[in-house]
């Protein structure tokens, strides 16, 4: 715990880091009184400090050079809101061994390089909060590490990006087509001109590496959890859902199976209308976690944007500055090189349900062949929608072809996609099947 | 910070108490990981030793002498389990004295006794863990405190009492009379054998006292909440409501006004269908807070039962014990008698939009009567409701009654209180009015 005033610095005045400099200036009562202590903004680390500041603070206070802020021993604590993950990684390395608590938002660097600068921070006797790298302004982190520590998490669902979760919105509420939704996303600030992580699921399967780590207590390795994002997402797909009484969502599922193996998975899923994870719209998040002693949990808000975001940020330093974090820190004893990964459950061995849309030849024999052959894989059916008006098809210009949507019942993982490959092969069909998860 | 293994007591073996001891025995490894060393349950008080317990503790931990706890020098934390204002009170105030730290659910003491037993624990150097006390399972508390910290919640929403709530959902999807959802309520353990408490609205209103003093700082009495139960609602009214696409909620509002005044009330209040709050069913709690960084956060949980309140209780253990307890309590500095209460909204001057039933003679010229009153006292109407169909009026078999359902656009509490008491005189008038909040 620090005793005395607290000196903060900000590493990267971008969206976050404009949004906490305003925080901790303009509202400098407000953390007196909830730190119990006065808050003082010392130094803010710029890449170019002859360019414009995205936030007016005072110009003695900011730097482009970095090793002024590692030499300064006065500053206690230090939000580092730079992206990517070098240089980031070395300027946390050595931020933590010149004795300075760190604040971060970027879950690449902890999804990349996290065992590395926990380990470091731990060997160093520093702490690293880490709310913001993970649903924005949903305080998730807190949650699972500490409030929900009665429980062991044996199931998580997130809504964990929002640019997906605005277009997807886009598409369904409005009619848009993807591109015409990504464009919008972009307009209002909730995309990057190049949105590929977002719309591809690297960043939610990046999120849920940081959230699996915390429910599971080991290491998850992003890159291997299974990951289809919306980019391949089409209007029809929507349309069927919506007329089975689903919303399609962008979810980050992690599950403890009976084994303790960790089911992972990042995919454009099906959720029942009503529920409240499919009522999640816009650019928000939401994470839906499953304690056993607790049942479900839900919890909802902005995901993303300047003041959402750095409102967590500076919870995190409030927490830092009152010595809650290097408690919590310490005890969670997350993250670590020396203990070996999370085992990963077996994809084909995953159950689940599923939606199946499949563009076939108008002709008696079809519907028998495809639910003969799901039939073969132990897959049984819930229901079957062949349409009578070829309008709602998505290949209505095309006459002779028809969309066939089956719904299943809960069916092993690698028995569909063995009946897919199978089922793809026939002659019959116009295009590639499409299936989707279909949440529980 | 307790630095070797901690000590636990529980005061009170009932519904909680039982779940606490549950989760302390049957997964002590959990507790060892989670707080970085055990967790020992090393005494149990109960009212009388000699009758039967709600979970098979070892019996030589089990004693129905408190002094023998107060004495015990080697306890550290005591989860305080029982109800009620006296003796629970005087317990707490000597385990505090004999060095204890303090974990609680007891709502009502703290709205009753919060200062005096907060400035006590403060002078001794000791903590008071409630996260229990307020929505079982959803960890509102923990979130206000801490996660929501760099912002000053301005509005919080809640629906606090799941007895309540399971009622309206029954009477509401189920069409069931308030005697029948109250019996199943009974029967299924949501309700006491006398739940005055839970339906006029009084466990409502000590709870959002306790949430209003996290969010503002200051202490509230929950008697000045003005508070209305859903004893006396009508299936009548939840017809209407959902005609016009509400459902009724029982809501405690808790909102900051322009002048730093608090307005405050527990009411049945007409929520729109498929917003987060109005999908809140059955004995589920749910908190939507506003946070002027944030924006709105939502939090969803169950509100009561043994495991999801007993994993409150054990969470706040974990956090007396690692030290984070004692952080949080001391740096929050809640209540205390040298402060000043909060100051509270005039009611009449508050604002919001009505939901109005008037039962009135079938006659021309009565619907102009009431409009041109509410026209008088500056209330506007959004939408006027004169069913064609007698069958969906509450005196269908009384000809010559109808029902004339009015919502409004937003108007003043004192001036609708003045119309309708003006209204509730008309000769015209079958029954005294109904009126509601309804939810912006």
């Amino acid at each position: 715990m620090i005793e005395n005033d607290a000196r903060i610095a900000i590493v990267g005045l971008g969206t976050v880091g404009s949004g906490v400099a305003e925080i901790l200036t303009q509202h400098a009562d407000r953390m007196r009184r909830h730190a119990g202590k006065s808050m003082q903004l010392a130094r803010v680390v710029v890449r170019d400090a002859s360019k414009p500041l995205r936030y007016p603070v005072d110009s003695k206070l900011v730097t482009d050079d970095i090793e002024s802020l590692i030499e300064d021993r006065d500053i206690d604590v230090v939000a580092q809101l730079i992206g990517g993950l070098e240089p980031a990684r070395t300027i946390m390395l050595r931020l933590l061994e010149s004795g300075k608590d760190i604040v971060t938002a970027n879950k690449a660097l902890l999804a990349e390089h996290g065992p590395e600068l926990f380990d470091r921070a731990r060997d160093l006797g520093r702490s690293i909060a880490f709310e913001a790298s993970v649903a924005g302004g949903v305080p998730i982190i807190s949650n699972l590490s500490q409030c929900l520590s009665a429980n062991q998490v044996t199931s998580l669902r997130g809504i964990l990006n929002g640019t997906s979760n605005f277009i997807v919105s886009q598409m369904e509420e409005q009619g848009q087509s993807y591109e015409r939704a990504v464009r919008l996303a972009q307009e209002k600030g909730f995309a990057e001109a190049d949105p590929t992580m977002d719309v591809d699921g690297t960043d939610a399967a990046q999120k849920l590496a940081i959230l699996a780590h915390l429910t599971c207590g080991a290491h998850v390795d992003w890159r291997k959890i299974p990951r289809v994002g919306i980019d391949q997402l089409q209007p029809s797909d929507l349309n069927w859902a919506g007329e089975l009484g689903y919303r399609i969502k962008l979810l980050a599922v992690a599950k403890l199976n009976d084994d303790q193996h960790v089911e992972l998975h990042v995919s454009p899923t099906l959720v029942k209308m009503g529920t409240p994870l499919a009522e999640v719209r816009g650019a928000n998040n939401a994470i839906s976690a499953l304690g056993d002693m607790l049942g479900r949990a839900f919890f909802h808000g902005l995901g993303a944007g300047r003041l959402p975001t750095a409102s967590a940020v500076v919870a995190d330093l409030i927490d830092t500055v009152i010595g809650r974090a290097s408690l919590t820190f310490r005890t969670l004893d997350l993250w670590s090189e020396n203990r070996p990964p999370a085992v990963m459950a077996d994809p084909a061995k995953t159950h689940g349900r599923f939606y199946l849309r499949f563009s076939v030849e108008d002709h008696p024999g079809v519907l028998a062949k495809i639910t003969s052959c799901l039939g073969d894989h132990q897959i049984s059916i819930t229901s079957v929608i062949q349409p009578e008006h070829p309008e709602i098809s998505d290949a209505s210009e095309d006459t002779g072809t028809v969309s066939l949507v089956i719904m299943t019942h809960s069916a092993a993982e690698g028995q569909l996609k063995a009946a897919l490959e199978q089922l793809n092969k026939l002659d019959v069909m116009r295009a590639k099947s499409v299936s989707m998860r279909v949440l529980d």
